[in-house]
């Protein structure tokens, strides 16, 4: 007998999700800079000197961006709180406070919305941000989570997509497409009948433990890599990797006003990613540039800016960063493969295309 | 032919909703604290000194919040952003930024997505606040308009909901009972066999021009009444009535450690309203008390401020203030009834009890 949230009642609800949330309350009070949290009208935080704000929101909804078959309630919540701190981790900016936005069906079981402020607190508590205000409200469809992060970063450390230049080094961190893959295993798990990329593959090839399901349940957002950039300005422009490196490598070149050209044999990929997809007949780099929810950052380097990456480097143990293109004064959007010829960069991922 | 955001696709759609958006940028730079705007990862803007953030996230759902046959798309985008700034009116905070996060059903046709954009934006402009950034998906099935509104207050002149004490009078700005009965109106017009309230009021009673539907409509945030009285220090605890007076006194009572008895003779109601209600054969009294959705403001005045709350009338002649009640040492919440019988403030809304 599961008693679901219509059953329990809103603010019966809310006290639990309280509950799962309270342990990443760090108190009232200037210290913290919390002044008001959760229970009022909205939320008052105080601020640290010299610095801006920095502000993102970014929704997960059922059916779109998560399948609650194959994604438990835990990592919805910690999945909705990593891909808005992957935001502000692009932007070199250190995260604070967050609100937290919950649409649930009346039959939502209350133990699924406490497991997934669970997984909201646990993201929240790893990265020392405090969840200060919210709503909830009845979804007469799909459960929705959509999370406002606000962090702070000091003014002429902001990393936008637009600083890049001509000449620019582009790198990538950590390894490419295990996201992607992970979510193709999970949907021939789940729905064995269904045309999905890796269909061909043999499924004894994913494994429920595999890095890449991991890696498509469990993102990681880049965040002591984003504030080290910044803090030191060997980057000037970057990006998440939320919607892969070939929408990520023309949105910096766009914005830049340059053209890139990425360079398909740099690519790190993901090694259980390659595996699943040479076992499919697919190609890995093409996958890897298409591939979607890595939260990995692509950013540029200028040439002067060397020695500072490596300082970064050193501080900075994990990910490792690897150099992948060029911004360049032509103004397409290239990749450079194997055999020596050019192509035009995949396009990115559209929210109202459906997925292949 | 319509165009669905789904023929027109996410890049294209995004552009439309930024031209709508437009007027509401005030350009960079500077000068107006917008730093980074909408098309990057995260916004960043620069904070006045010597004042606290203040934050509030509320979302409006399709079937839940509002009906598309009864209200245009350009009242649900103005009314999105409405009761998030009335959140910070009740804060007592200036509104300075908007974050939209929008999920949409494929087939939605693009024109709605335009006059929704150009609903925000009306009311951002009007209230000189700048749509700064936001988020697009898809939805399965019904429209949600989640919205993140950022203001700034001085510290020591927030107006939270607990700083009332025993003794002090509350105060309700402008009329009740007008967007309850106004939606009661919509309902009975639309949807002419379903059981509402007033279902024994003659249907000529409410002209699609009526007061009470304008105000459910378009509802109005407090924002200059909220400075003012926390600029003044008139109120020391406020809340907006979103849920209704009775949840609200209830609430303002609770957080500051006190009960609160409401003097049912005192309360003011929209007249239209009240001659709708009576023309059904309710009372006005317990529907003025229960209804929601007027976002007006009640607010707790110490005994000693009297000439604040003066001052503060004759600086904001509209909406006029109206004493109500009084917070107790006694902690149950009461209304006292015109016969001299006290009876238990009504219970406030639930977002997942269904409207009676």
């Amino acid at each position: 007998m599961t008693a679901t949230v219509s059953e329990l009642g809103e603010r019966a609800l809310l006290a639990r999700i309280h509950t799962q949330l309270g342990t990443t309350v760090r108190g009232s009070g200037r210290s913290s800079g919390l002044i008001v949290g959760i229970g009022d009208d909205a939320a008052v935080v105080a601020r640290t000197r010299n610095t801006h704000t920095v502000l993102t929101t970014d929704a997960l909804i059922e059916g779109v961006h998560f399948d609650r078959r194959f994604m438990s309630a835990n990592d919805v919540g910690a999945r909705a709180v990593a891909v808005n701190l992957s935001d502000l981790a692009a932007m070199g900016a250190t995260p604070s406070w967050i609100l937290l936005s919950l649409a649930l069906p009346d039959a939502h079981p209350v133990a699924e919305v406490e497991q997934l402020a669970n997984g909201v607190a646990q993201l929240a508590q790893r990265y020392g941000v405090v969840v200060i205000g919210g709503n909830l409200t009845r979804s007469p469809g799909a459960m929705m989570v959509d999370i406002t992060a606000v962090g702070e970063v000091r003014p002429r450390r902001v990393l936008t997509r637009g600083g890049g230049r001509p000449g620019d080094a582009l790198y990538v961190s950590g390894a490419l497409g295990g996201a992607a893959a992970g979510l193709e295993m999970l949907r021939l798990a789940h729905e064995p009948a269904s045309i999905v990329a890796a269909a061909a593959a043999d499924r004894s090839a994913a494994p429920a433990g595999d890095a890449c399901v991991t890696r498509y349940r469990r993102p990681d957002p880049r965040l002591r890599l984003g504030m080290s950039l910044a803090h030191t300005r060997a980057a000037r422009a970057a990006m998440d990797l939320s919607d892969g490196l070939a929408d990520a490598a023309d949105q910096i070149a766009t914005a830049s006003g340059c053209g890139v050209e990425i360079d398909a044999d740099c690519i790190p990929i993901e090694p259980s990613a390659r595996a699943w997809w040479e076992a499919a007949g697919a190609d890995p780099v093409a996958r890897a540039l298409s591939g979607g929810d890595d939260y990995e950052l692509l950013f540029a380097v200028a040439r002067s800016a060397g020695g500072r990456l490596r300082h970064v480097q050193s501080r900075v143990a994990a990910p490792p960063l690897t150099r992948v293109g060029v911004l360049t004064n032509d103004p397409s959007a290239r990749v450079l493969l194997r055999n020596g010829n050019r192509e035009r960069l995949p396009l990115g991922f559209d929210h109202f295309s459906r997925p292949e």
